[in-house]
């Protein structure tokens, strides 16, 4: 099996460098895994002059399975729209169709008190946010800024979803609340949106394939709502790609702990790409101080959804789990009574604990 | 000065005759205001057949400001989307050129309890969210569900601002941001969305006229996860009509009593739709049960942006801030300790206060 590593800007290099630590302990072990690397976002506009050259491109394929750290940074900013490193981002998700993206927001007991929520309304929050990746506003065509019929300059985007994408999007979120509580949320605007009306509408079709799972409709605005007032009433939650953007920031932000929070972002079968959900940290980048636990987490990701590797994936878990349980936090998750400790250190006390 | 009384569904005629009981003070004391009534949402369709009918029309528009209690419910779930309750919010609005919604999220410290946020993330938590209400993919064309040339099924709409558009709410916000501390926000998605890059462009123009406001920037994203980290970085918010209409909620729900947060929508000429940032409640409506005091505060706004009587708005600010230190609570903020009140005791208590 091949792993793309797609080391990418900011703290990306620090965090893929702790995350390969872990893999090459299951390599040495006898996992039949090879490593690549290939530059993405703003490395690889400095080297090639394009944030998802082709050398990237022809290794994202030929791989099982890609590693991104994050991508983008302040030196970008002024780059033309297509140079930039989100676009990388952007492009490697669409040219690979990885459709499906998987956002768990996740309370770890540790870590408890770094949410600013009372501890009541977080304590056990598991949630899962199904986002689809590859449609919706994020690609919809026409697009752009015009002169309109008026003479006047206008911006405009289109929102957009066919069936099949609904389709397959719900298959993966049903699927993903069988294997929890069968319960499943889809969040649209349908009062207002026909794209959404018709998500909905799909979504109640597909239902009626899953007749254990119990699923419920909430509008985008209340479901931001509810994610600050009850977090806990939800479990699997699905949406379209610019809500699912929001909402999954803001769920993961509940935890407190987004430098603990991985996720994958799948194809129809089941090849994928495994990140961070936080993003490149420019201010911290090459400082030895990022937490690179939510990089390691992608990787036991990996192994559960690309390699169908359960016990491997839980292995790694229960090494993350364990060096909270021992104190070890970076800056970002520190607090009085615990151990201070770098990337770099949080890295081994990992592959030790494995 | 001529208002029209749109109560609407659900607690909607509750809560408004709260509401006129405090206009019905200030008109006795001599404040040249007429009240006048109509049907809107639920309530105008099953007396006329529609949810914005001519005889609600004609009153909006020969009125200098409009208060409304709040539409929809279960009972008209399976009408066609045109003869939706909320299609008579969305027509108002437009019909009568609303394009500026302001929303304030404020944390009330005799409520402070009632977030479910610590109290150190939200105490004194004053945000005002400006959202744009009549453009953007609310009303965008084109729009609808159709077959594509693949023969598939797909809904599609368009996000659209024309510069116009974008420029006028920019005036509003940083208007009211000099009145305030002259910190404005302007949340886009600038990063992949053309009509949020256009938007970013004229705000930044629009600054020139306003120097002494420092203008900021931020993606929708990063903002649902600012408003649950630390909150209370904002002062003035600027976004459209959709990324408005997610971030506001989650912004009031900061505060834990959406029952308390009024709203105003205004034209070019400040001539205002004043209604609770809450709903219709059907679940309460017609049990003397709400929370009056959105509603109330809803006409301090009227006061204060549509007739320029800030004394006026102060006064019924005032008014509420003492029965909330008087400790009466309705059901929807009441804590052990308080005094639990009924919607018409709270209205009462109120106008004594005054
Ligand atoms: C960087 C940006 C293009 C991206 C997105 O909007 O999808 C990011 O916010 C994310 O969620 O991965
Ligand atoms: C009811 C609905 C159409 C409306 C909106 O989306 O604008 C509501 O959510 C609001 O914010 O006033």
């Amino acid at each position: 099996m091949k792993i793309a590593v797609l080391p990418g800007d900011g703290i990306g290099p620090e965090i893929i460098k702790e995350a390969r630590k872990v893999l090459e302990v299951l390599q040495k072990e006898g996992l039949a895994i090879t490593l690549e690397e290939a530059p993405l976002g703003g490395a690889a506009y400095d080297q090639y002059g394009s944030p998802y050259p082709e050398v990237t491109q022809k290794l994202a394929h030929e791989a099982d399975a890609v590693l991104l750290g994050a991508v983008g940074g302040p030196a970008y900013d002024d780059l033309d729209r297509p140079l930039r490193p989100e676009r990388g981002l952007l492009a490697i998700r669409k040219d690979l169709n990885l459709f499906a993206n998987l956002r768990p927001a996740i309370l770890y007991p540790e870590l408890a008190n770094a949410s600013t929520l009372k501890s009541e309304v977080v304590s056990g929050l598991d949630i899962m946010i199904v986002r689809e990746l590859t449609g919706d506003i994020y690609f919809g065509q026409p697009r752009g800024i015009r002169v309109n019929a008026s003479g006047e300059r206008e911006g405009f985007n289109t929102m957009l979803y066919a069936e099949s994408e609904v389709r397959r999007i719900a298959h993966v979120a049903f699927g993903i609340a069988m294997k929890r509580n069968k319960k499943l949320c889809s969040v649209d605007k349908a009062n207002v949106l026909e794209t959404t009306e018709f998500w909905k509408e799909i979504m109640i079709d597909v239902a009626k394939e899953y007749p254990e799972v119990t699923l419920s409709h909430m509008y985008v605005d209340n479901a931001a709502m509810q994610l600050v007032r009850n977090p806990k009433q939800f479990d699997v939650m699905v949406t379209g790609n610019i809500f699912g953007d929001i909402l999954s920031d803001e769920a993961s932000m509940l935890t407190g702990s987004i430098g603990m929070l991985p996720s994958a972002s799948l194809d129809a079968n089941n090849k994928g790409l495994y990140e961070p959900s936080h993003g490149s940290a420019p201010d911290i980048a090459g400082k030895n101080l990022a937490n690179p636990l939510a990089t390691i987490l992608s990787v036991a990701m990996m192994m559960r959804y690309s390699f169908n590797l359960e016990a491997v994936a839980q292995r790694i878990e229960n090494a993350v789990k364990k060096v909270l349980a021992d104190g070890l936090r970076t800056a970002d998750i520190f607090e009085a009574g615990s151990t201070k400790v770098s990337c770099s250190e949080m890295g081994d006390a990992v592959v030790a604990a494995l």
